[in-house]
């Protein structure tokens, strides 16, 4: 199987779940600019996800650049990936749409934690399909940003419970410090087109 | 006309199903853990209907990466099929809203019953074009595990009216049966790359 | 422009617009047969809208795989048209949740007609594009059977008034009519390659 | 990373969008046409939507046709612009079921003009990347229709609060004079090519 139907399928369904978000911003009866007022916290919360899904969308284009083959364990990797993504409109509108509760903050970073996982294991699977020598062994590396989001996922479901501002602030943290491409894989394929 | 056209088609159809179905996960107005509760058989009926999804995906991608040419009949072959998976967010739903009642685990059977029905007019149209001397007559061979498969979401449509939880296993069951990719087809293709 | 983008986005619209229609497909609360008897009606008419997207799908297919190029013209007439399929789902659900009344049917068959003017108009502007002595001109002749459906349609619409039996049957028998791929364009490609 | 992904990816969005608007035209229960007489609104509204992201994908497909390299700036700036797209379907909705009132209809002008902004910020990262003297940078130019698009919708939103049917007619005005696929860009395809 080659890499270009899986990322096809991949690139439908996040454009898919990124886009059906936003019938969560259900249309007002009224006219006026308050209005739209309780639909701030809902808006937030998709541009936060928004931004977690285009991160998604961009890490894992460059992880399938940098790999050759798919195989049956592979592909089922991705999918379970897809399933954590496919989770998030209804967090988002859970949280949104309740303005930080402290249980939709919480099951919200339990979904983001989960994605983080899967990502993780989609990420070994490739690794341990091309080999420990691959390009993509190599720039993944220890892969220490990975390490730190599951960290810090792990650290807002609790914290949630203490106040909601805090796990969301964490939540926009993780989402800053993978907002650029990751370095590694780009410097690795560099090297090898020198 | 050339096999991509028709699979980009069909990725796209199955993507759009498979994140329609969380749609039917619908977001509690409650901000407690326990308005997740009754979500969860809706939750576990949408793991089981994005299985076998995946499946479908999985195999159709096996079946037509065997295929040289598409004929009339197998693009209207292939769009039955997608008529009965584009039913599964419908009867996902209403297997889950009900807790696995009697007849909406009925139901999800038949339509999982008719897809399958669909799939193997689907095989038998590509191997009447082909011709059975072809790669993919030689790969679908007998197709041990699609009739077994017929049979078990047969038995199941009546013994949902015993038990909802014997179809209910019984749909896992197959599930896990297919869940490896066909090892028959890529078999197939290795040998023709030797 | 290449064909292959604009072929790409029209199976994405085409794709959406055939799976969103399943969403009027409500599920229903009860758990006994009978409270699938209402969905009857709806469930036909998406049956219908299927098939008639499908022979959209094939047809549109087959027009472009004999183009060359895509004018701007040529864009928008294939907007104009994306635009009226759009409208299916919509036409679909109100003549399905009515059982088949006078004004629905009549709608349901304007926007046919209009979906099958843009088809024809799309077609003008590729020939006009290609030139009158170009491979599409002359897969695509007279268009007879393009012709007689625009006919019945426009014959329907009023008809419906007097029984909407006699409209839904006539989008049915244009539907069967239409069932088949064009052996015109099919018979030139050959022709070509021969 | 190639543009083709990012395109397949964009096209993937844009066609959601587009075909999601549609399920704002909710099914009325009665059957008579005076049932449909409250949807016109709507209809319209969807109308010049489906005109300004039929625009977008054009012009968007044309700007990436002449661009060569995607670097990380350029997809978050393409994302940006797709994030204040995917909220057409939110304001249209608004501003058509309230019959152009004053402040629907103010802030459709305020996600257009943000939207506009957007690709004005794409553009800029693309000629940024490709070089002053690139083919892009040439073929843009100075862009004096994209200019006028902005003042246009920036006088539209304290318009609206005058007369709705201003801003209106300035959203119709905008999107007929981008109707056309872009010449200068067009031009400068044609000359490389010679």
């Amino acid at each position: 199987m080659k890499t270009s139907r899986l990322e096809a399928f991949s690139d439908g369904v996040l454009a898919i779940i990124i886009t059906i978000m936003v019938l969560e911003l259900k249309v007002p009866h009224a006219v006026e600019l308050s209005a739209l007022k309780p639909l701030l916290p809902v808006l937030l919360s998709y541009v936060l996800s928004f931004i977690y899904l285009g991160i998604y969308w961009n890490n894992h284009h460059h992880l399938f650049q940098a790999t050759e083959q798919v195989s049956g364990g592979i592909l089922w990797a991705n999918l379970h990936l897809l399933f954590w993504l496919s989770l998030f409109p209804f967090t988002t509108a859970w949280m949104g749409e309740n303005g930080l509760a402290a249980m939709p903050s919480a099951v919200y970073g339990f979904v983001l934690l989960m994605a983080a996982i899967a990502y993780y294991i989609l990420e070994r699977a490739i690794i341990a399909n091309e080999g420990r020598d691959s390009l993509i062994a190599q720039a993944v590396g220890r892969d220490r940003k990975g390490k730190i989001s599951l960290v810090l996922y792990f650290a807002a479901i609790p914290l949630a419970f203490v106040s909601p501002w805090i796990a969301g602030g964490l939540y926009v943290f993780v989402a800053l410090l993978w907002l650029m491409p990751d370095p590694r894989i780009e410097r690795q394929l560099e090297h090898r087109n020198e």
